[in-house]
C-alpha cells in the first residue's frame, strides 16, 4: 500500500485544500493519503478558527484517511522547525512521497535550490547573519541571503510564504536522507473560478478575515468552502458561542504578562532581547490585540514571530522545555487523531516498523512534549465554559475519530 | 493632635462600621481617626466586592480622616499576619490608640490572654504542633492549643474570628512593645435594630451574600447600608458591569492551575503538601468556583486557607518573594489612599517622625513589596474591558484621593 503525505492547516478546509488533496492523490499514484496538520495553535501563531478534531473530521470526510497533529512544540515555529516535525512524522509512518503547493509546480527548481545552499552554506550564513545584525527579520536577512548565493530572482521565489514552506519540506527530506520522494503541485491561483462546478478557490486567510469580521458565513465565504465546512463551522459556532481568534485571547494575555515578571517572560521560548519590557510596557495601552501588536512589532519582529511567541506566552512554554527540538533527529512519537477504513489498514500494516510511540490518545507520561500539548489544549479552550471546556478537553484522552 | 487606629475591610462600609468608627472615636478621644484597609483582596482570601478606591471614598465621606491600605502580602494571610501588617503600619504613622470590635467590650481578656500565652508559650507550642500533626486546620489546632494552657472557655471565646483578629492586634502591640493603647468596642449583634433611626446592623458576611446571590441591592440589604455606599455600588456596578466575586475569577483559575507545572504552582505561597496535584486533578471536574471548592477543601485546608492560596495563584505571589513578611519588624512602607484636610494635617505633623517611606502613589523601586501590590491590581482588574482595566490601574499612580 503506498501513501503519500501533506502537510497541511484546514483553517478552515476549503476548495483549493481539495484540489492540492485530489491532486496529490492523483500525481503520487497513492494508494492513502496521510495530511499532518497543526493542532489548535498554527505555524503563524493564531489560534485556529475552530479546533483539531473539527478539523480532521472535515478532513476525512472529504477523503483524507489519516489526520495526524504536528506536535505544538513544532507547530508553532518557523517554517525549517514546522518542517522538520511534519516531515518526520510523516516519514516514521512510511509515507512514500510527500506533496506540497507551490506557485510553479515544478519540484526541480526546489532540489536545486537546496544543492546549491549546500555548496555555498558558510556564504548563506555569513550572510544572514550580517543582515540580522542589521535588524532585519529573520525572513528578510533569509531572503537577502538565498539572493547572494545566487538563489535570487531566477531560481524559486522565496518572498512567497508557499515557497518557503516547500523549500523547508525538501531540505529536509534531503538534509535527513530520508525515503521520500518531495513533489509538488501547481496551486490554483486565489480568485480562480472554475465555472463549471460554481465554486472559487480562496485563501483560508482571506475565508477567515471575511467570516470573524462578519461573525457569520457570507455567501462570498460560502462559494468558496464546502458544504461540510459551512456545516462544521456553524455547528461549532452554536455550540461554544463563537469561533476562535486572537482578539477573544487578549484579556487573558493582559492578564499574564502584566502578573509575570520580566524574568519568568524571559523564560518563554521567543521572548528575548527585552521583548519581556517592550511587552510589560506597552499589554494596558492597547484596547485590543491587534492594537497592541501595532505597539509592539518592529522591523527585527515581524507580525508573525511575535505572535508565536505571544502563544508561548498563552501556553506557558519556556525555551528549556523545547531545546531539544532543534537537535532531535527522529519523530518523538506520531499522534493520530483520526482516519478511515484505509487508513485503519494502512496504519496496521505501518505500526510494527515504526521507531517511536504511536499515540492515540493524550497518556501522560510517554513524552514531556505532551504535557506542552495538554497546555495547548488548555489555553485554547479557556475562553469556554466549564462544562464545554471540560467535554472538548476529554476529547484528548479518547481514541482517534473515524469519518 | 491624638490619633486612633482602626483595622478594618469595608466590604462593604454599613452601619456596623459607623458604629464602630464613632464609639472609637469617643472612646479613645481622639482628634483623628486613621483607618488601615485590606485593599482589593481581603483577609480571607476574597476578591473586594469593590476595588479599594470605592471604599476608601465612602471612608473618607463618613467622617475617617485617613484610609491606609494594608500592603498585600500581610492582608490575605493569617490573623497574626494581618494584625502584624496592619499593626506595624499603624504604629509608623503614629497613632495613640488602636480600637477593635470585639463581642465583649473589655480589653482585659485580651492583655490576660498575652500574659498567659507568654506564661505557657512552650507549652502551647507543643500542643499546637501535636493538633496540627493529627490534621487539624491551624485555627482549631490553635483553639485547642489555647484551651489546653487555660485560655478556653472562661477567657475570651478565641473561637470567634472576631476575637481572634481582636487578639492578634493585641499580641502584636505587646510583642513589639509599642506605644500604642489597645483598645476595644463592645460589637452590635447582627440584626441589632435601632427603631429611632430605622435602620439595622447586619454583617458584611449577610450583606454580600444578600446582594450578590440577587444581583441588585435588595430593600433588606438597604436598610444596613448608608446611601453612601448604596451608590457608590450601585455606580460601581454601572460602569464595570458586575461587583466582584470569586465565580468571575473562576475562568482565570482554571487556565491558570492546568497551564502551571506542578514544580511552578509549588512555589506559590501556601501551596505545600502535594497541594499542586489536588488542584490540578480536579480543577476541570467543576462547573464554577463554589462546587470547586467543595472537592478541595479537607479538614485540614479550610475555606479560608484555601481561598488565600488561590488568591495568590492568581496573582502568582511566591513564597520566596515574601519569606520577609514573618522576620520584618517594622513597616516596609506606609501605603496612603486617602485623607480628609484634618487627615492631611495630622500626616504633615507626623511626616518628619516617620522610620519608613510614606507611599502617596504606587512608584516603582521604592519597595519590592509594591511590584505585588501592583500585579495585585492587575489581578483584580482582569475581569474588565481594556479601557476600564487601563481607567482603573491608572488610579494607582495617581495621588491620594479627598472625600
Amino acid at each position: 500500500m503506498k501513501a503519500t503525505g501533506l502537510i497541511v492547516e484546514y483553517n478552515p478546509f476549503h476548495y483549493g485544500h481539495q484540489y492540492h488533496f485530489l491532486q496529490s492523490k492523483e500525481a503520487s499514484g497513492a494508494d492513502c493519503t496521510v495530511a499532518i496538520m497543526s493542532g489548535n495553535f498554527l505555524q503563524r501563531g493564531e489560534p485556529a478558527i475552530i479546533d483539531k478534531w473539527h478539523r480532521a473530521q472535515i478532513a476525512l470526510q472529504s477523503g483524507i484517511d489519516i489526520v495526524l497533529e504536528i506536535p505544538y512544540v513544532f507547530a508553532v515555529q518557523n517554517s525549517d522547525l514546522f518542517a522538520k516535525g511534519a516531515v518526520l512524522s510523516l516519514d516514521a509512518l512510511g509515507v512514500d512521497s510527500i506533496c506540497f503547493g507551490s506557485e510553479d509546480g515544478s519540484i526541480e527548481p526546489f532540489v536545486n535550490a537546496h544543492n546549491e545552499l549546500q555548496v555555498h552554506e558558510k556564504e548563506y550564513h555569513e550572510s544572514l547573519h550580517e543582515h540580522l545584525k542589521e535588524g532585519l527579520s529573520f525572513p528578510e536577512a533569509s531572503r537577502h541571503a538565498y539572493h547572494k548565493i545566487g538563489l535570487g530572482d531566477d531560481a524559486i521565489d522565496l518572498g512567497q510564504p508557499n515557497n518557503i514552506l516547500g523549500f523547508s519540506y525538501t531540505k529536509t527530506i534531503l538534509d535527513y536522507n530520508l525515503n521520500i520522494k518531495p513533489m509538488t503541485i501547481q496551486r490554483k491561483q486565489s480568485g480562480y473560478h472554475d465555472e463549471t462546478i460554481e465554486h472559487k478557490i480562496a485563501s483560508a486567510t482571506s475565508i477567515r478575515k471575511e467570516i470573524l469580521s462578519q461573525g457569520y458565513i457570507t455567501e462570498e465565504a460560502k462559494g468558496s468552502l464546502p458544504p461540510l465546512t459551512v456545516d462544521a463551522l456553524e455547528q461549532y459556532r452554536d455550540v461554544t458561542g463563537s469561533w476562535h481568534e486572537w482578539e477573544l485571547y487578549f484579556p487573558l494575555l493582559q492578564y499574564k504578562i502584566s502578573t509575570m515578571s520580566p524574568e519568568e517572560l524571559g523564560q518563554i521560548h521567543g521572548v528575548e532581547e527585552g521583548l519581556e519590557h517592550r511587552f510589560k510596557q506597552t499589554i494596558h495601552k492597547a484596547n485590543n490585540f491587534q492594537e497592541w501588536m501595532n505597539l509592539i512589532k518592529t522591523k527585527r519582529y515581524t507580525w508573525t514571530r511575535l505572535q508565536r511567541t505571544l502563544t508561548h506566552i498563552l501556553t506557558n512554554t519556556k525555551t528549556k522545555e523545547i531545546e531539544s527540538i532543534s537537535t532531535i533527529n527522529e519523530a518523538p512519537y506520531v499522534r493520530l487523531l483520526g482516519m478511515t477504513n484505509m487508513g485503519q489498514q494502512y496504519i496496521s500494516q505501518q505500526k510494527k516498523e515504526m521507531d517511536c510511540p504511536l499515540i492515540t490518545q493524550l497518556h501522560k507520561g510517554v513524552h514531556p512534549f505532551l504535557t506542552i500539548e495538554e497546555r495547548a489544549v488548555d489555553s485554547y479552550l479557556s475562553m469556554f465554559k466549564p462544562t464545554i471546556k471540560r467535554e472538548r478537553r476529554n476529547r484528548e484522552f479518547m481514541p482517534p475519530i473515524l469519518p
